[in-house]
């Protein structure tokens, strides 16, 4: 209200004064002087750009020479920096930070360790204590977007709501008792209610996780199914990860893959983003793309556990939606996806025999619009362009690891630490400034989760109950 | 000496004092209340622990509670950060980070690209400025030594010891003409007047650098071999690293491989540090450890240029000298071996088929105590024991992406960036505290590298003469 009348008085002011007056046009942020990335469909560059940002979305992305033309509430001086789409976290377990580095290189980790340990441990304590520090983490690392996957979404929903992200929350339904849910139905049940009560939220849309096709029977991924296309909204789920999957699906199917069981059952479709998808052949890579399904490319997550690289590259190229996740800190074990540009730029290379495979434009574009795509918010963010929504990062440049940038892309995918993130901004508001996180109290954050981390030692560690 | 004279004046005192008065040592740098990995035989770990330091030696490791023993000029309290061992980066060329970014994923780049860039525009001005702003992301990333192999090392070595770090600089010694020498010949003679000039320095050693096997003709390396051994300093040589170079050495040797190549003309001993090897089968290996070479594994590079994976693994189980290195910036692409932690875990696992291959713990080895094996300086300094030198790193785990450790090797090798370093101690010396490089003038060095870059820029990609 109060900027309508100042546009009305600007405009009254501008009639009786000089024709140079008349191109000032009122922003709420400006970002000059930035080497912008764009990531639009042309991967046009600025090398000395300017973005302006009213209220929660961009007005304008330019070389910058118009500059004179706006005035700005707040201007960040980009200095030289790059300027880019905020990064989009596909597939995530945010509350997990909580057990970072616990018994990580364990055989037959999710079903012998995992498990047991969420059984013990899950509450809606620690769900919001570890989605805080996730946020944090993220926010730091320039992820503005994340998509996740665990229990209790409503408590994740709070930490994202204050911290000031856009996420997809899922909450997991799976076939044996959790926390949240003593039934798959239940289960169902529960992300309904999430999904009427945060319909219309601006940064926050509540989806359905069942945790894979072996761990939930057709049914239940039918009835989801169903659901998401009632309801529209995503359905968000671990497919063709592991042996076990391929064996327990098999069994059920009379011999299918993951992938064309999903098909037979009717639960592939545009609503569906489907982490990892490591065990998927031509055939299978096809089905997806007839489904419209957003793939999360989970690679360091997926070579840590010896599971074996997801033919990513041939789903890129194939143009399907596609976008790198980081998966959850117990398995990635960082949050923010720029620790994954390096490892999905080099193990492309490595396992395809070709340096010039999976160059850094294309990680980046997985990164950014690829992300957006998987999530299909691909009209929202994942680009800097005129209309969409202002999530956008800064990578400082100075850092010593990213002198020179002859070339921002490598500079990005082959030096860049998710520290390097010097300001991060989602739907207009900076979040974080100069590496202070604005809009939570990082220290009081961490402080909790440490003193959850004892918890975790006396139930895990010292008990002995959990082999670590 | 000092240490005994004073233990024996403490000891007289004793007798004629109150206990608690005397058992007082000065000594010049502790750090308290630290989560020491001491990296020793038994990889033994004080949860709270202490280091006393005095001059250059550390004179003191414990568990902390003799605290009070101890009268210190200065104190660094860790505040429960991990303490560790100054990490040693076993091989890189620290003066190419002026090229940093250009034309990453050329095919065939070091002959296509890397020479004729470096015909061009390698210089004294070049290596001086490249080596500062390499030296100082090394300080940053908690890298206390390194093994150099270039040009003009007379010029890194300046950059060295105003920086106050701890090298080995090879001079490269390779078959066509360069900037600091116009013949094989030449190149040998400016490495041993280094090697003569610097023969006394405390935190310097020069050596020999053969650029490889099939870039120099046998008699060079065989010369190469002797010399070392005349003057016992080490040779640095990439080996076993492309099938180019199995092919020219196959074709001179009549069908050995670079390993027996190098062993049938005389020119393996324990002066050898190789680079790479990614090509070696399980007899090489063999003549490798019977020949006592220390080995620098660089899986960043290696992956990033499709080479392969060195069976590394193997060498380590095997009980090889071997630790990790970054290679140079225009192949790793920085230079702190944090970096590599990850990918040297992970890809070992992906290509053994193995989550429990490569634990977290070996890949601290080979960044510390298994470096300084490679490097033939384990006597000195690897690890946090008495007598050896004070080459000391505190990690901040208080950062997001720390939380929480219940593994500090894991939390190391899966979370760390090199950017949670926080102190850096060289030769008992502070030289960087709280991120800040205390020894040299960041800004400037980073102004004159920028600089540079804008000529590389003219010369490279204005010019056109070299295709980006």
């Amino acid at each position: 209200m109060l900027k309508k009348t100042l546009l009305a008085a600007s405009l009254a002011t501008l009639s009786l004064s000089s024709a140079s007056a008349f191109a000032i046009e009122n922003v709420d942020l400006l970002i000059k002087n930035g080497q912008i990335l764009t990531m639009d469909r042309e991967k046009t560059i600025f090398d000395n750009g300017l973005i302006a940002i009213r209220d929660n979305k961009i007005v304008a992305v330019t070389d910058g020479s118009d500059i004179n033309e706006y005035k700005s509430v707040k201007t960040i001086d980009a200095d030289g920096d790059i300027v880019m789409p905020g990064l989009i976290n596909t597939h995530t377990h945010a509350s997990m930070t909580v057990f970072r580095s616990l018994a990580d290189d364990v055989p037959d980790r999710l079903h012998r360790y995992i498990f047991p340990l969420e059984k013990k441990l899950v509450s809606r304590e620690m769900v919001r204590i570890g989605a805080q520090l996730g946020n944090v983490e993220m926010v730091k690392g320039g992820v503005t977007t994340y998509a996740d996957m665990y229990y209790f979404e409503d408590e994740v929903a709070k930490t994202v709501d204050q911290i000031g992200m856009r996420a997809i929350l899922g909450e997991t339904i799976i076939q044996f008792p959790v926390a949240s849910a003593k039934t798959p139905e239940d289960g169902i049940k529960y992300a309904e209610k999430l999904i009427h009560e945060y319909k219309d939220h601006p940064r926050i849309t509540m989806a359905f996780a069942p945790h894979g096709p072996y761990t939930n029977s057709t049914e239940t991924l039918q009835t989801i199914a169903k659901l998401s296309m009632k309801y529209d909204v995503p359905v968000m789920m671990h497919l063709a990860e592991s042996d076990r999957e391929r064996e327990v699906i098999a069994k059920r199917s009379g011999g299918l893959s993951p992938v064309k069981y999903m098909e037979s059952i009717g639960a592939l479709n545009e609503n569906l983003v489907a982490a990892h998808v490591i065990d998927a052949n031509e055939e299978d890579i096809a089905i997806l793309k007839k489904y419209d399904v957003g793939i999360a490319h989970n690679m360091s997550a997926n070579i840590k556990s010896a599971k074996g690289v997801s033919p990513a590259l041939q789903m890129f190229n194939d143009g399907l939606r596609i976008g790198l996740g980081t998966d959850g800190p117990m398995s990635g074990n960082t949050l923010s996806t720029i620790d994954e540009f390096n490892q999905v730029a080099k193990v492309h290379k490595l396992v395809n025999k070709d340096r010039a495979a999976m160059p850094p434009k294309n990680v980046i574009e997985m990164a950014t619009i690829g992300a957006a795509r998987a999530l299909h918010m691909e009209d929202k963010v994942g680009s800097l362009e005129v209309g969409k929504l202002a999530d956008v990062i800064v990578i400082d440049t100075k850092a010593p690891n990213m002198v020179p940038v002859y070339n921002p892309y490598s500079a990005l995918v082959y030096s860049a630490y998710a520290t390097n993130v010097k300001h991060t901004i989602v739907d207009g508001k900076v979040i974080m400034e100069n590496r202070n996180v604005l809009t939570v109290n990082e220290d009081s954050i961490r402080k909790e989760a440490l003193q959850f981390a004892d918890k975790v030692r006396q139930t895990v560690i010292e008990s002995g109950e959990i082999v670590q």
